[in-house]
This record gives C-alpha cells, sequence and structure tokens, in this order.
C-alpha cells in the first residue's frame, strides 16, 4: 500500500485541480462512488483508480475497483490518510480516478430531427456549466458546445454539479468564430435570451432542431452573439429583479422546448 | 479612521459570518454595492455602515453613505486594511452593512387570490436558496416559509445568490408541525413534487392561490410532507439523471405556474 504522498500518481492527482495541467495531459480527476460508477456505466477510458481500502466500506465501491482491475486498469491502494491528502471533500468515500477527457468534434456534428443543443458563451461558474449540464440530460438534449472562455466541465466542481450528466452529454470545445461558420454551414436555428427581447419565449413556435445560446453570468449575450440567433426571446420577470441565475434561466427555456415538444407527441 | 481589527464592531462583522451569531442577534452582514443599495431601498433596518473611503471609489456608493448618515445610522470609516480582513469576498467595493433580519410571521399569512407561496423543508445549501429566492421574486411569488432545518437565508452565500430578492420576499420561518396546522387552518392548496408521482406537472390544472412545497437537496419530500400535500406532481425526466438540482426544479415548477397564470389571463 501507498503512503508517500510524493509518489508521481498521487502528485498527478492533486496538480489535476489545475486546469492547466487537466488542458495539457487531456486528463481529469474524480472522486465518490457515484461518479467512478457513472463514468464506468458510461465507458469513459480511466487511466487508474485510487482506492483507500480503509475508506471504501462500500461493497458496490469493492466489485467496481475489482471489475476495473480484471479490464487491466491500474488501481492505486493507498492510505486513509494518503488518500485525505488529496480529497476533493472531507470524509472520502475511498474511491477515486484518473480518466481520460471526452470531448466531440464540431465539424463532425450534424443535429438531426429531434436534437436539441446548448451552446454557452464565457460561462464561468463551473457549479453553474455542471447544474446546465443535469438539466440537458434530463431534458433528452444531446450536449453543450462550450465557446471561448468558458470555465471547464471536468472541474471537480462542474463534474460534481452534473450528477454523471459530465459522461452522457457530449461536449464541444470552439472559438465563437467557429461556430459561426458552423452554424451557417449546418443552417441551424439558433435561439438566444435577452430582456429587451419583445418575442416571450412561452409563446414562441420552436423550430426542431435548435441550439439554444446562453451568455455569462454578468453579461449575458454580448451583441455579435445576439446578431448571430435566428430569433432572442425573453424570459418575462414581473420582480424587482432583471435576470434569473444562468442554470435556471437554461433550465426555464429547455424545459419549455420540452414540454411543446411533448405536447405535439401528443397531439399527432 | 478605524485600523484596528479588535473594534467590537469589527469583531461583530466578523462573528456574524456564523449561523448562531446571526441568530442571537438578530442581525446579519452584506456587502457590496448592489446588495446594501436594495436593503436600502427596501427599507431594511440598517445598524451601522462600515465604509473603506481607500475602497469605495463608486460615486453612488458615497451618496448612500452619505444619505444614511444624514438618517442617523452610524458609519464606520475602516482602512482598507481593515476591510479586507473581514471582506466576505476579494477585491471587495469597501461597502458594508449590518442590519436587523425581517421575519414574517406565519400565523398573519392569509394567501389571497393571484399569490404563490414556496415552502423549503431542509435545504442545505444556501446557494440553492438564495437562487430560489431570486426565482421567486422573479415569478412574482410572495415569499418562502422555511420549515424545520433548513439552511439560513441571512447565509452571506444566500443573501449573494439572491441578488437583492432577500429584501423583496417574505421570509417566515416554522416548524413542519406548525406549518401544517396553518395548512390545514387556512386551506391552502399544497404542491408538492416527485418523481413517483404519475401528476405531470405540466398537465396539471394549478389552483390559485397555492404553496409549492420543496424537500432537500439529498432526500426530496419525505413520506410526511407528502401526506400533507393536496396533489404531488411529477417533473418528467428522460436521461440517465433522477433528479434535478433542487433550485432548478424549484424554477421549472414556478415558471410553469407562472405560465398558466400568464395563459388564464390572456383567455380573460
Amino acid at each position: 500500500m501507498l503512503t508517500s504522498p510524493a509518489n508521481p500518481k498521487i502528485k498527478q492527482i492533486r496538480k489535476l485541480r489545475d486546469r492547466k495541467t487537466r488542458s495539457e495531459t487531456g486528463l481529469f480527476y474524480m472522486e465518490g462512488l457515484r461518479i467512478v460508477g457513472e463514468a464506468f456505466e458510461q465507458g469513459i477510458q480511466m487511466e487508474y483508480l485510487v482506492v483507500a481500502p480503509d475508506l471504501l466500506v462500500s461493497s458496490y465501491g469493492q466489485e467496481l475497483a475489482n471489475l476495473q482491475q480484471t479490464q487491466g486498469v491500474p488501481v492505486l491502494e493507498v492510505s486513509a490518510d494518503t488518500f485525505n491528502s488529496f480529497a476533493l471533500k472531507d470524509g472520502p468515500q475511498g474511491i477515486g480516478a484518473v480518466a481520460r477527457q471526452r470531448w466531440a468534434s464540431l465539424p463532425k456534428t450534424r443535429p438531426a430531427h429531434g436534437q436539441l443543443w446548448i451552446a454557452l458563451d464565457s460561462v464561468a461558474d463551473p457549479g453553474n456549466l455542471g447544474t446546465i449540464l443535469r438539466t440537458s440530460d434530463a431534458v433528452g438534449a444531446q450536449g453543450v458546445i462550450l465557446l471561448d472562455q468558458c470555465t471547464d466541465p471536468y472541474d471537480p466542481s462542474a463534474a460534481r454539479a452534473s450528477m454523471g450528466a459530465l459522461f452522457s452529454q457530449k461536449l464541444i470545445k470552439t472559438s465563437f468564430a467557429e461556430f459561426s461558420a458552423w452554424k451557417k454551414q449546418v443552417a441551424l436555428p439558433l435561439l438566444g435570451t435577452s430582456g429587451g427581447s419583445d418575442q416571450d419565449y412561452h409563446t414562441f413556435v420552436y423550430p426542431d432542431p435548435c441550439i439554444v445560446l446562453m451568455g455569462s453570468e454578468r453579461q449575458g449575450l454580448l451583441p455579435q452573439h445576439l446578431a448571430l440567433c435566428d430569433a432572442v426571446l425573453r424570459i418575462p420577470m414581473t420582480g424587482r429583479s432583471d435576470s434569473l441565475n444562468l442554470a435556471v434561466a437554461t433550465a426555464v427555456v429547455l424545459y419549455e422546448i420540452y414540454n411543446h415538444r411533448r405536447d405535439k407527441e401528443k397531439r399527432l
């Protein structure tokens, strides 16, 4: 059993907290029974598991580690103290994994009928991004296209907030310029939101397929984003606030589209 | 100008991070131009302001401090270093306030036609609570009833996430037993949500007024909560997730009610 925090693999786990390391290596670290189990079920390519036998009381967790080992994934056993030294949260469950990030390609993406995509510009908060992935999964959307300066979905906070949707949703990273060219090429309707629009999001007739574009927490969509949109929708608000939380606003629009599609199916 | 971090008022600001101190004193500390401005506009009773002239570059902030002083609110001037020593976040704007918490009384509350309330059981995350307040304000709901072990809306993270809705929304704190007795007395329809229900939240005919009851992040509504509900609604989900983020789920239901009411008004 490994007890030295100077071991290169242990040091790598710690370094993977930094976006720069994640970006350079194409790897990420996840922790906890639920997320490691989800990653396994969704076929995420594991580099190695790290297990603290003294902390891993769950038999499901032990089976998971055994199964991975059978499939050739190295399982690193560490002491409870060592695990606690790099754990993402207090009271860890004693199982973690370093795995390969999975990204889809924008040029190869051709949204078909019934599909729904979300594009996000410059989202800053990993928790918001993870929550959007979770909602996106819930309404059966295909995935999220991250433009320019978006936060990293493989940030531990984003991964945790996504509740496993990080692995079921397609993730695409691109620039606004490339996205813009692609959108025109595939002729896909792009829907933005803005408090300044006259088009109520609830009475709008949603095209199928479509992409919902959301802006940053601080600024929303910028003029160049709005200019690319085929329609700009307003989510009405009656209170004192002039905006909603980003993950909430995204969910409100996604569920409206989901409900419209469900209504339509019922009518057919 | 005050530079000693041992000053009792400065010590109090630091202590107000603890829920216990907030609960014992009935006070809370808020920080930043936007929230202090909102609190002022909404008539929140200020105990004292704390200002770091070297950090407070905004003329709006300076006017705000002057105006409060004219109205008899003490304004404590501190050095930038002192302000940074208790500031809630990095790069503070140099204005904060200690103010009195405002709570509404459940027995005196009699929801009228057109009203909408949210009741929350054992919500753990202050960010979720703040986001729910923000959405509640946006759909024109009256306020939030916090049952049993709910987190504190006057926690700095909840206050920040509420974006000022903390002051426009009515806040009520009570036990489930008292809430239950009150609900029966005022004969108000209570709507819960559960993945196990057959009633789609989108096709439900919402009573007016009504209360939406949401459970904790981990457990959702417990059997005793569901038993008190007049209807239990299901938010459909097609993906792998079996639940939504709590603030998202609440928003999805609140916007559905808001849209139903708007549709009805249009038909009249």
